[in-house]
């Protein structure tokens, strides 16, 4: 990628993308590019759609009530993720956009928060999530944006849970053991990553986990860590071991 | 380590700690337990000082001016890290913080800014930065604070780089292969992980670090990262490698 079209502006959108073909553009778009970016018809910008790979675009119109770009060469050609999704039990304001940003960053093709015996979140803005997604993958140029989910509980995401999927889930209780080691064991195959509430899951929670045949647990270290950054590392690993780190 | 003590506060010193000795707080630390923990003179503080390990203490007195607590037992014997140093970039204000967080929740043993060509941090606030690392020391059960060293350019940096310690870094710019057999083919040793700006490294820092004997660039992956999503990623698969998550 030239350094020139590095700096193009990256926005994503739910409209088709092809040769030719005119996109309009919601308010906050036409905004951005016209107040905040200070872009005029006939520059440049770059779209994605999650489907058509990543377009150059040409400015046709920017106004208060919205504006309309060009689609006029493909940049990027599709390509999927690993299939790894996130589950997160949810945390507050800043620290749940973060781990929302972060996922993204790291490649989960799916985010769901998740309540457990201790999460004491009452509810989770999804406009909010969804907002951080996209933001994410415009600023670290993926082609996709996470899927983002109702928060479910965690009985009822076991129960429902597609056995062919690893579960891998990070167990501050587990013996201290190579979380490599475990990982490397595991037949290649789509993957997720839970990661529990600050309080940990419960006992009952633990062992439900451990039971399920489908669940993996890694240890990671030996050092208490803060549930944002758990999930983290954990991606970094799972995208090293069973992604697209490779 | 007993749910109890677990929810016990937790504070780190620089006074000897040992059993019967009686240490004295600093202001800020007897209005945390006085005013906002309510700790009254007989309730139980946990500390720690780099050295002699962790301690349960009782409080003897809080005031305004200070206090003093006395150390009864030890909970934890003093442990060593694994010998991975954290070199990176600097950020901005709240970025910054985060990354020192980070880099001391996942063990990193030194934190030190390195001022690059495109690095545009005028100056880092190394108090700041100290208070971070401590207050992640403190709420992640660490039993060492990270040393924070000031800023230094690059190229100081690598002229003075001890031959026995593996720099990794990582190379937005190389071919994607995996981060993992990489490390995995180094000798065990003592690490660092240096992450660059987020306009990444210059042409000619980066023919400077691919020539020299110590450096082993690592590529995170096809999409791009933020820096401090790429520093977290990276000490999670060098501590998971080289440093001690087994």
């Amino acid at each position: 990628m030239s350094d020139d079209l590095h700096k193009t502006p990256r926005l994503y959108t739910e409209q088709p993308l092809q040769a030719d073909l005119q996109v309009e553009l919601e308010k906050a778009q036409s905004h951005y590019l016209g107040n905040v970016m200070r872009l005029k018809p006939g520059d440049q910008v770059r779209l994605f759609n999650g489907q058509d790979g990543e377009w150059l675009c040409t400015v046709c119109a920017l106004s208060k009530r919205g504006g309309s770009l060009q689609a006029e060469r493909q940049t990027r050609t599709q390509s999927a993720l690993a299939d790894i999704h996130y589950y997160f039990a949810p945390l507050k304001h800043a620290r749940l956009d973060y781990v929302v940003q972060k996922a993204s960053e790291l490649g989960a093709t799916l985010l769901q928060p998740v309540r457990t015996d201790r999460t004491n979140v009452a509810r989770v803005k999804l406009e909010r999530m969804r907002a951080n997604a996209i933001e994410a993958a415009e600023q670290c140029n993926l082609l996709s944006v996470p899927e983002v989910c109702e928060t479910v509980r965690l009985g009822a995401l076991l129960d429902a849970w597609d056995p062919n999927r690893h579960l891998i889930f990070c167990d501050e209780a587990a013996e201290v053991a190579s979380p490599l080691a475990v990982l490397e064991a595991l037949l290649p195959g789509p993957a997720a990553v839970l990661i529990g509430p600050e309080g940990g899951f419960s006992p009952a929670e633990r062992q439900l986990l451990l039971s399920s045949q489908f669940v993996t647990a890694i240890s990671l270290g030996p050092r208490v860590m803060r549930a944002d950054t758990a999930g983290t590392a954990a991606l970094a690993l799972v995208q090293s071991v069973l992604g697209d780190w490779h």
